[in-house]
């Protein structure tokens, strides 16, 4: 692949995560109530005003992040869209005084802030806590800072010690399992934390950090040939649907975060596991070789999963594929990494982006036609199409400036 | 339509429900722990073990049912077979002691009958009291039916006077609401419960079920142009996608639950709302003039509905929909009513079947291609296939005798 060919990728990308920003700055804000909307049509017309609490951290935290890192980005406006949504999770996304834990955060909220639905898991936590992190960087609010490091203390103990606190009923058959979503928002948070806060925050994470990498890599099953996405605590395979389950976008962005804590620790072995098995396996896996693009759920045994969108062909996935691929041929400039990029990067930008209403589609038939025309959801806000169009642009950056 | 044509309905409905109802009896008992796998695979295999109360409930009911009512299914293996099923779901399904309610059901057990997961709603223990109250009558079990009783008592219980014992946490934005499932599952119940036991036992119900009725009407909105699936407990509309949400299917059944009852009332206005508003308005809305076939979902406004599979054909709302329109072309002969019926018929009998594996495919996407190939899951069983057969045989049965 020419520099020619990575400075088009790169201009098309910068394009891009323009054009997706400035799509959320111009539809999402809610000047009367804060916070941000997320139901978002075709065309940026709010359709729903309920707020989803993940959509809100990770909205206030992308911002941030393009703010404090990119600097283009660092404009007032951005900056008062951050700490807006921020002052609108403080005040309204804990529930505390409800007979709940007194971190425990709404899954979603009213426009004006009243709690709807609590889920029982951990998730709204992790993304109030990079919020929370990420603006204290931006704002240098020591306080709010400090209120994400409580929260993560917290989350911690949910995970590792008692989850009772989580509001799940004690059931007999319900069997705890590692699944990997939270040992990857754990890493991912452990990154956040840590990140320039220089030997003293890297060591009161490091055992996170290790305990982290070490469930994530429990998810290589059947002698290294799958990655499954729940596996017992014990790191065994669990029997029926669940444990059978395969999630290759999920596969795939744990292959980054795998990547990244591999870099900085100079570890040649974790890298190489997290490109063989959860970056190229994954993709092996996943991508349909009939219709392109990747499969969102499948089963290992070849059995139909349960999942009514199995074959449907999802945003994210790809986004996080494209980060995995682009990172996997940074560290070790393999060609064939390159060229599956390439190969994503065609079927992703030739069918996910909308020309006429700006941002990107989120959810596709398997022949790849689109099946839901909004451009945020309950589960799609500004999120992982900024996140990957920003870590593209910067690994573009990189390579490119290697190659001068 | 000729006689000739009911006749051919008839003779290809009978075999399909005999194949049918042969497909659950070879392959779904669980011989060792008792109770039914749900979850089989396009020939028969079971894939997952987990035992789904709604389904064992529903597979009980529907064996029962058949037992008692049609001389060809009055058969000691589908007796033992309800019998086996009705004993597992007493042992097991009930999870007192963890905290809740003592009539609380869970929604999946494992093989061996361990609760693994439990549904802050009422329809675990709603298919519950229909399995208990439909095996009561054909093997005269008293404490059965009393059993039955009880726990409808609860359940009244929740939804009218205090739904705090389902374990929902009390949110400040969670305003409650009329979701048509609600009274629409009532309904069904006092029909079961109160059918052929005479005066007192419908003197009993009279109420509620006068109370469902009127909660079901409420769901009629737009100056009668359109049913939503879920309105306010005052009647009106409400904000946002849960207020404009359509499920066609949904509303096609509600159809045929209010003709029972206007037919048993004698109720012509009740029959005229039911026809108008509950069948052919949904079948309206929600029959896809490109593709053929019913969609899941629709927003009222024309909205993208954020459910991923709203756009697919699920077998139920074709079920329900043949119920509908049958009932309703045999209570009031209009010529329209059957041509619907045909239509459905036609594309019913020529998507969802499998001829090779037996039984019938659940899910469909748009264009009527096979999306998920298994018989059986989380959410299909043994219920609504073979109770739109057994209600279309019957309804057939009696046109075709009062035509002779």
């Amino acid at each position: 692949m020419s520099a020619v060919t990575l400075n088009e990728w790169r201009a098309r990308i910068r394009t891009e995560l323009d054009s997706v920003v400035d799509f959320w700055l111009k539809y999402s804000h809610d000047t009367v109530h804060g916070g941000f909307f997320t139901c978002l049509g075709k065309d940026g017309t709010v359709y729903d005003e309920l707020k989803y609490v993940w959509l809100q951290g990770r909205q206030v935290w992308m911002y941030c992040r393009l703010y404090r890192t990119m600097d283009r980005f660092h404009r007032p406006d951005i900056l008062e869209a951050a700490k807006a949504g921020g002052s609108f999770l403080r005040k309204f996304a804990r529930v505390s005084g409800s007979g709940s834990d007194p971190w425990k955060c709404a899954f979603c909220l009213t426009r004006d802030g009243r709690a709807v639905k609590i889920q029982r898991t951990i998730f709204s936590e992790c993304f109030y806590i990079m919020a929370m992190d990420e603006l204290s960087r931006v704002t240098e609010d020591k306080d709010m800072q400090l209120e994400a490091e409580q929260m993560m203390e917290q989350l911690i103990f949910w995970v590792r010690e008692d989850s009772s606190g989580l509001g799940r009923p004690q059931l007999p058959g319900d069997v705890p399992t590692n699944s990997m979503a939270v040992p990857m928002m754990l890493l991912c948070l452990v990154q956040q934390l840590t990140e320039g806060r220089g030997p003293e925050a890297e060591l009161k994470y490091r055992e996170l950090s290790s305990w982290c990498v070490e469930q994530i890599l429990q998810h290589v099953q059947r002698d290294g040939t799958a990655i499954l996405e729940n596996v017992s605590v014990e790191g065994g395979e669990i029997p029926g649907c669940q444990g059978r389950l395969q999630n290759p976008g999920h596969a795939l962005e744990a292959g980054w975060f795998l990547l990244q804590v591999s870099a900085q620790r100079g570890d040649g072995e974790l890298q190489q596991t997290a490109i063989n098995k959860f970056v190229e396996l994954p993709y092996e896996c996943g991508w349909d070789k009939e219709h392109g693009g990747l499969l969102y759920f499948l089963d290992v045994d070849g059995h139909c999963p349960t999942h009514l969108e199995w074959s449907m062909k999802l945003w994210w996935p790809h986004c996080e594929a494209l980060i995995a691929f682009l990172m996997a041929y940074k560290q070790t400039k393999r060609p064939e990494l390159l060229q599956r990029f390439s190969q994503l990067y065609e079927y992703t930008f030739s069918h996910f982006p909308d020309p006429e209403g700006g941002e990107w589609f989120g959810y596709l038939t398997r022949e790849g036609k689109v099946a839901l025309d909004f451009k945020g959801g309950p589960f799609k806000g500004l999120f992982h199409v900024p996140r990957c169009l920003y870590m593209c642009e910067r690994l573009l950056d990189e390579l490119l400036a290697n190659d001068e």
